[in-house]
């Protein structure tokens, strides 16, 4: 059932025209946003088949359309490549999808203001209500420390697979000397949550200039305030839509 | 004379639609001036009925038009909502106009550079005279004092009656992993305020970089200059508004 | 000569339009460089009449025109107002040309990055080339020392003086808690050092969290990279104005 | 062969125009990319003859176009100047281009997070993948060394080899007190480069606030990631050209 005869995977079923835009959006969305600097990718699982999950081909992200989505089986492979390429990395995406039967939304960036925190020991913490998502905790996963010395892009399943098992449960994870991935239960979430997981990152950063103890979300009121951010990302999602199209 | 007998409450009478279309400007210009991001909202005391305030139907803030306000009284039912919903937060603004007669207008916002102040012991002082309002102090409220773990939304009348005590009878409040609530004798002055609360906090972290004493406004240097800037706030005003017309 | 009867200054002569819009274009410059918020003003000594001087009205920055420009004489009255005001701190203008024959053009702002120098007792440095003119040294105004509790505008001759005074020989003082001023021989040249202290000052913030001995210029590589600036500050001044116009 | 006889130098051949569009718009990008300020130059050695290269005459870099390109021999004698001035610093990519074969492109800026690191005794380093060739190491130029007092300026032959042996085999040199200089195998890679010169800059500065030792890459990683580097860098290319078209 994963795969025609000739191992190119079976397509999980026709996408309405309307979620392939807004994945695209995503897309756009994070390059506007300052998340995705010239490369960075975001993808989401089928909505009809959960073995697959749609992903632009290699662009710049700023320049994703509706026509640059491709899918692929949880190998990565494309179901219909029609002379496309995937980006290298999305492996990272296809072990997620594995590992996480509740993930449907995958963005992967270099993120600036993230960056910092998967160099040094001081952990990423929510800062306010709008990063609550942070306040689960935020693995960092050091290719090193399984690979060795590498190219530091995940672009085997076994790479994507450790970076899987970093992430665990969480939503979001560091790659050390490389950039972050964040997942959400929907594409606007994991949008929402890239952003600001940014955008939580620079305020850390001032406190932390600030000096002393930081009084951040604590993991209970990060669960709270959390499901009001799901409850109402759909008001940043229409912004920065609009803002893209 | 508050409600009719349905519990709906009676408005406070017609507004010019020049005051609605500053109202909406108001919150433009916050989010054009980086105050506002997906979020956040500004209102305005009836200018006929000091019981009643107006303010935007939940919406990002960068879309606000003379048409999404709508009119509440102090306990945050709206008058005649037409199928619009008002913002979850809207309570701190009734509470404020309640508890504050002097108080025109109410600004709250998740203004980035402010943020890193509500949660560390460092308070806010006024940087240079357009933050003047910022020398009478800026308390910090933390919802968990007498809420516990929370949602951090301020969504109940007691929340928002909390928030005022804590402001008392300052100019500018913070929010605890959350933001700042920012009030004015005037709209054009909440705006200003708002806008020159985040300058002064970038200010102060790089004051507080630079390291040593920081030879801020004093309560009484504060007091003089801010009465410059109320004489004074149009011409940013114009300026700001011609931005996002 | 240098008043009418009634007590109103004698023009010092027509100005060429082109310079009159040069002049405006350098308050729009200043605003687009963001050196200049909602506030700040520049002006320049008339060409033909040393004791007088050409300066916007009160007006944001960013919307200065050619007919905004008024003529001023050195104890800032103006010659033919036609009803406009003219900017409460015009002194420091006026002071500043009475006291520095060499001075043709100031530049008075906000300079963001700038403030907190003038507030602990780091003092600025020229960080590189572009900056050079601060090798000589930055002087900090506080109004307090002569003036004790402010409202913290130079809004009187005294006021303006005082500041003159301090700014001495230099190039570029610091007003305490307020903002900077820049002079230079020539208008261009009052622009170009008013962008590259807001810029250098931001340098300097970011070599002092690196740490260590800063290998600023010294006063002779300043002294000679200084004139190099004043010879090539055309190109910068070109870009500058087209994107204003 | 490389003078004609009244000392101007032969050209190296006709360049095809889309050579001459690339190179102008490199300039462009990073003016867009907020690398080059109102200065800054890049130019790429004769696709046809190892001993000339192209470079802008003197203009805003923001501004330039295929037509501002100039050749020059790498005595940095104007093969065919039609009136054009040459920038005062083309010393400095004449004497890397005689010194260092494999170079076939270079970008000077002033590069604003980058300079801190050529004023304080803190090595930048490569941050993550993108700035992978930060990894072989980046020397500081000081012109005091070899020049005692000057003005900065890389005006003459001699500084300009002075700061090409400091740069020795690197891909990156920063200049004391002034800016950086990158280099690479290609247009595209020299660009890509100073880009995340300056990104990486930033993120260093950044790690540094939260403090303790940062996970940099090491020689080897840099070395794997930068091939990749290479091979993808039509993907940014492609972006940044089309927002300067």
């Amino acid at each position: 059932m994963t795969a025609a005869t000739d191992g190119t995977p079976t397509s999980g079923g026709p996408v309405e025209r309307a979620v392939l835009e807004d994945l695209a959006a995503a897309s756009r969305i994070l390059a506007d946003q300052g998340v995705f600097d010239s490369a960075g990718h975001c993808s989401m699982r089928h909505p009809g088949h959960p073995q697959r999950f749609l992903m632009s081909r290699s662009l710049a992200p700023a320049l994703v359309q509706a026509a640059d989505i491709m899918e692929f089986d949880l190998d990565c492979r494309a179901c219909d490549p029609q002379g496309r390429n995937g980006f290298l990395e999305r492996y990272l995406h296809g072990e997620i999808y594995r590992a996480r039967a509740d993930v449907m939304a995958i963005a992967h960036s270099h993120s600036a203001a993230v960056i910092p925190f998967g160099l040094v020991n001081t952990p990423m913490r929510a800062m306010y209500h709008n990063a609550a998502f942070l306040a689960a905790g935020v693995p960092v996963f050091d290719i090193r420390d399984k690979f060795g010395v590498t190219d530091i892009v995940v672009s085997t399943p076994e790479k994507g697979a450790a970076l899987a098992a970093v992430l665990a449960d969480k939503p979001v994870a560091l790659l050390r000397a490389h950039g972050v991935v964040v997942v959400g239960p929907t594409l606007r979430s994991a949008v929402f949550r890239a952003v600001f997981t940014e955008v939580s990152a620079r305020i850390q950063l001032q406190a932390t200039v600030l000096g002393g103890p930081i009084a951040a979300l604590d993991a209970d009121e990060g669960r709270l305030a959390d499901a009001v951010n799901l409850a109402t990302d759909g008001r940043a999602w229409e912004l920065w839509k609009m803002r893209v199209s």
